[in-house]
């Protein structure tokens, strides 16, 4: 048992409660695919039969063709992305890593169920039929989780962190299926429904457990040369896949090759705005690690629900342009805000990469939607890349525009509000998180190789054993 | 010459003999390529002519677009997948990743002209027409011996290890021919090729190549904070890329779509068992990076021979939790118990990643398939997923699954037969192999760059100058 | 204000022009896209009338699924690629990885333009139609200056990077138009256009920049263990993925098929040639990581022309066989010979992956060309892979082998005339480069964090609280 210096005790021993929640949910995990859980028409071995039967005439018109090589990418962003992202700490790269690596591996199952009872449940099987583009969105689902993990870095306990995605996955799957499907929106990079809900919801949960006492542990809440290069690698992943995450589910043909394109320009674009803001911020222009690590990120997320509309290339590039400023400034003025006024302690930032990016690509999008016209789309690209069809085949670009925007506020009302709950579970003392003066360090969950301040020694050893043995 | 504390003579030159083997192992790919490899139809200029003869309405039915990304994933398995991996040695990350490199780029050019005499050369013209998927096969051939280099590692001289790689394709190439063209059986992700061939053979040669006075060595054996996080880089992108290695040489579509869902959905169940077992086994349920990095794999490593099955969802998360579980427990009872007891060192544990599992998948896959039916897969849908064609029109799916254990039995077999005989091979004393005082360190093999130890009085330095200057 | 030994002042200052710089050019990229960029047929929502008037059965003749696995596969390469090679340097990654960031960033929107207008403006309507493959295409003109970045790492600001970028990209849209338009070669993987050119210009902008006090840096201009690690996820990414490079923008079918096996082997090979050369070269036969990292990449660079010709497989390996042993000389004898001799200094040795090999490679191409026939490549697949067609019909492939080595010399030319003058532009003191003994440090740019000497009395402390609290 640890006491801080406040005398509040802090069991931080997770080893009855970690492997419990790890069985318990796996097991019920298998139970549950046993009973819902299928191949599809296109990943099951009756697909010779539906072939012939449908005029397909080739296996490259399977979906698995059209989506695998984006839910690859997709997936490398998931767990090398996020996962390496999070080991900038100079202390808390296992954590950052692996704990993403766990919640990412439980997130997926759960939400491959959590979306299929909301989207796909086969009323007359009572079974949900999954196939390439159900692990992309599943992978899609976990995003929102592993952001509120963004703020929580650190803080909490692999326990918890079971825990925030539990509830993440669900409330994803349930705002997911109010935005998409009864208010029809837009939203193929999930500018609202993964970053916006995700980094509200990691916000409010965040808020919940504010720790007064945190700057016990900022000795360890700062970066090391070679921990900013590992972080390096979850930037870099993040930002050369992102055209592939807003293009992965969007309509076959042009739909994928716009989305690829416009996220590929407002990338690009915030890296330069980026580097403006960062050099003119620092004494003699110098640039700073977190600017480059995040806000150059910012482009794809405000390009998630647009990147498969008209936006046309320059759109893009303003939008990225817009959103490195932003995003940058974020890092600069509002994190240090939130932490001194609204005591909200963010480690990683994801009100400046997710919560405010998303929430102005959520309304991007709605303009551009709103904006949309025959002349531009064509009729049938009209009806094509918005869906007017069966109920909402009579739906004029401008009420889109206002569903969309209504989108927005629905994912950041259910972050919020789903992140508060959440936070306040979390503040039961049974979770093994650790104490004011232990945060951001491995040490506390992680069995962490001693450091050997002896090389040079064992080398010279070597070299010593060698010359001798030479003179003989 | 290095002499060890027991005044075995040990001479870790290879300045004559790596050179040579490399040129002559080099030219003597280029003299057999020349006689022998030719591109196959889909990659000849003639391609033009073949489609309209063969009336292929579109370049995009070349095989190149079903099998390129799963290709360049399965490159990334080995290159980088397999060479991280066992970058976790705080010093001999040098030579965990650079002789992966050479090996694997040895291996797959051998690899080649292995396979192709015995599963494509076209006795008309004496030649073997390559394609994408002689190149995934060639690659998947040389994930055995890196596999055996697994148990090697630390321990072995790079010419020992073309040795290894020079018999450990050839041997590849004769048990995949009987398993997959005599026995008929299936194993598209290589549980009983790759994984049991490849595991058994390592050990075999590490048990022939016991070093009783390995502890002389202890110091460098394990690893520091950044070494395991590179190790992580390896672990990350093989776990992501393991539903692509599953399924890159399966049947197109359903086959390769059915596969990629199966893996994803094993390997997401390992992690979780991974991290109960491993959390459970240590005093307050700390995490130990040697379980992450390894025993969360052994869910697509046990998948490799059922994945294109019709296994279900629930069944590859059972296999997933099964496989995490006994992996783990490889890793904290039976390396220990094997170098103890059976005298078998096994550096990186290939044993509890790769040997047991992949026997695992192997009867797995011949329990699978001893089940299977038509009313689950469709009369064409089975004769299309086991290949009952040919004169093996008749065989039933039990018969198939009885097969299928015997093809176990062969892999494991050649794998410890052959690398008994190579172990002994490997005795002679002219290969250059490093001291017993002398493994796990790159210094022997490599130009290590001097560590600096003076990174502060430098900047303090600069930052005298800079001050300095400012006065003036 | 740093003033060096010799009394040159030097302002490092970039806190104006690097914001500046971009600020200004990415408002011209808005403006100039949205003057001339817009969606191509296939990415445009029209794509669903367009399917129609053409007969286009299905969405996956769409260019998208051609060409878009390879375009990730070089976006990786110009991102995590080339940048993370250039992170060798014990105190440069954050420049190496960042500055390559920045200016490709920048490289791409600029390449969309300038090759927008060389190549594919409708004169009609005056604007430039985009797809996946003019992404590929400007990533491939940002490789062009990031391998001139590569000869002047850690002696030039970021501000000159952006110079160097700027005319580098106009430089390389002048000369591909002269090379492939005009003089009608064939050069898929950039052997002559990418390579040769954008490592001459390099080359010559670093001859003008001579240091001749550079030795001050030298304590610097060298790598650590972990240095060297990061560069070699630099490497293998390249290595990897270079059979994408090459055949990203060959013709559908058989010319990507073939493109990425050429490659695939001629790779291999390289590897063991490099390794081989590598060890004869040093005392006891040791490994030197500058040639593990940069020679095993010889090989990509060689086949830059060839790739897509019927080379044939053996033909393959002889290239990458020669290549990696040349390119190993280079970094033995020609690099040190360039610095004292020539007055060249070469951070990454450029000279001996790039501009020699990409020569080197263009020769080839030109010879492979010249060697064509009819009996190997058929009537059709002859027109095909040279498309000899329109004004060219008549074209023969000797003539064709003509003009492809006039192009190699057009590249080059270009490269050493363009870099010298931009070189002298350079040399004017208002662009904040370092002084001469500040050269490869991350100071200089970068907020770099502190170093921390104390992670043990950190534990230590942990330790303490534990055991004390434990004792109550």
């Amino acid at each position: 048992t640890v006491v801080n210096f406040f005398g509040r005790q802090k069991n931080t021993n997770v080893r009855v409660s970690l492997p419990a929640v790890c069985f318990v949910w796996q097991i019920a995990m298998i139970v549950l695919f046993g009973v819902f859980i299928r191949y599809d028409e296109e990943s099951d071995a009756h697909w010779v039969e539906f072939k012939q039967e449908n005029n397909i005439t080739s296996d490259i018109e399977n979906d698995f063709y059209f989506r695998y090589p984006s839910f690859q990418d997709v997936h490398v962003m998931i767990f090398v992305g996020f996962g390496f992202l999070m080991t900038f700490l100079k202390r808390y790269s296992f954590g950052g890593v692996g704990f993403n690596f766990l919640i990412a591996s439980f997130g997926l199952q759960w939400a491959l169920l959590m979306q299929g009872w909301f989207h796909s449940l086969d009323p007359a099987t009572g079974k949900i039929y999954i196939g390439v583009e159900s692990l992309i969105n599943a992978d899609f689902c976990c995003a929102g989780s592993l952001i509120a993990y963004g703020a929580l870095l650190g803080k909490v306990s692999p326990v918890q962190l079971m825990v925030v995605t539990l509830f993440g996955i669900t409330l994803f799957a349930v705002e997911e299926y109010i935005i998409l499907d009864l208010l029809h929106c837009k939203d193929a990079g999930g500018s609202m429904v993964i970053h916006a809900f995700g980094g509200y919801y990691g916000l409010a949960i965040s808020w919940v457990l504010y720790r007064p006492n945190l700057h016990q542990s900022k000795r360890l809440n700062g970066s090391v040369y070679h921990s900013d290069m590992f972080a390096m690698i979850g930037t870099l992943f993040l930002w050369m896949f992102w055209p592939s995450f807003n293009s992965a589910i969007t309509d076959h043909g042009d739909g994928q090759h716009r989305a690829a394109i416009n996220t590929y320009l407002a990338l690009a674009s915030s890296v330069l705005t980026t580097v403006a803001i960062s050099s003119m911020s620092q004494k003699r222009g110098k640039l700073d690690m977190v600017h480059i690590q995040n806000a150059t990120l910012a482009g794809g997320v405000a390009m998630g629900t647009a990147a498969e509309f008209m936006i046309t290339p320059y759109g893009s590039l303003i939008v990225g342009f817009c959103t490195g400023i932003i995003s940058t400034f974020g890092y600069l003025f509002v994190t240090p805000c939130l932490e001194n006024s609204l005591k909200l302690q963010d480690t990683c930032g994801v009100h400046n990469l997710h919560a405010a990016p998303g929430m102005l690509g959520g309304f991007i999008g709605a303009i551009v939607a709103a904006a949309a016209s025959e002349s531009v789309y064509s009729k049938e690209g009209l009806i094509n890349t918005f869906d007017f069809e069966g109920e909402f085949a009579n739906r004029s670009p401008g009420t889109q525009g206002g569903f969309q925007a209504a989108g927005v506020c629905v994912a950041i009302a259910f972050g919020l509000v789903g992140g508060a709950i959440v936070g306040f579970i979390l503040r039961f003392p049974i979770w093994g998180d650790p104490a004011d003066d232990n945060c951001f360090d491995d040490e506390v969950y992680w069995e962490v190789p001693e450091e050997e301040e002896t090389i040079p020694p064992v080398l010279e050893y070597n070299n010593h054993m060698i010359h001798k043995h030479q003179d003989m």
